[in-house]
């Protein structure tokens, strides 16, 4: 077993991307603390092809300078905007016939082990201590959660959306 | 849909965690550079069952400010040992009958999303920029690879080991 080189593992360039068609996966950070894990909310996105990240509230955006380092250059192949209220984005979502869903540890959630995504998802990711904000929540068709056994209460906020975006894209191609 | 708050989460405590049967998967990090990385691992591993965590090398070692800063308290839950060399650790593994797999893009990688767990699963997560070391690779029984289409050619470490925990609990508890 070789490790492959850069150039062997056949990755498109920026121009080669912006012409791939995305899937219907929207990535909505509320009021994401950590510039880090912004950045690399975008790298993930990159890889497994999301349509679009909104930042929402206190969520940094490019080129803030931490984005930019743990983004690697994702800021440049992955579509984002920006909303002040969290809670105007899902309504332009819903408004777009897109399925809003918080992650979230919440009565009545779907567990993501379970979740069958429909034609256009969007999955909100919340704050680092205080998650998605309740009146958001209150706005969205459901929560997801990630099931979890450990002794700690949550993921950290980008490994959490690494995993959300890996089950997603591995649903949306059947595999 | 309302959050639910920490205490109804029904997670255990420590003491009742170490009593729980953990799942047959140790996580190895092969002279991952960020102790920040390190840290979530820890997090991820406690959150799905890991066994035990093989920090190598230059890989930093609770209490390191750092790995204590993104673990919040999962390197008092989650077993670890350390190894100078990633190699011996490796050797040890396989003479303890664990199929061992470096998390790699490499020539003949096994697509993690095909992937069956055997009995008991080691998985090597390597340095942010290299990558598992090839001498470590030529010791494994394979290589598993996330699949990828992006512009980038990588995933940030701990997002990689969080999405490897996340799939092998999910196959190891058949859901």
């Amino acid at each position: 077993m070789q490790k492959l080189k850069n150039e062997e593992l056949g990755r498109p360039d920026l121009i080669a991307y912006q012409q791939i068609k995305k899937l219907p996966i929207i990535m909505v950070l509320d009021n994401v603390r950590s510039a880090l894990n912004v950045g690399s909310v975008f790298r993930s996105s990159d890889a497994f092809r999301v349509e679009k990240i909104i930042l929402c509230g206190i969520t940094a955006q490019p080129p803030h300078k931490e984005v930019l380092k743990t983004a690697i250059g994702a800021t440049e192949s992955v579509s984002w905007e920006y909303f002040e209220d969290t809670k105007e984005a899902v309504r332009q979502l819903k408004s777009e016939n897109t399925k809003v869903y918080a992650i979230e540890q919440a009565s009545n959630s779907i567990d993501l082990r379970v979740f069958i995504p429909g034609e256009r998802t969007a999955v909100i990711f919340g704050h680092e201590m205080d998650g998605v904000a309740q009146d958001v929540i209150d706005l969205c068709d459901g929560c997801i959660e990630i099931h979890q056994e450990g002794t700690k209460h949550s993921l950290n906020v980008s490994v959490c959306a690494g995993i959300v975006c890996w089950e997603l894209h591995k649903k949306l191609t059947s595999l």
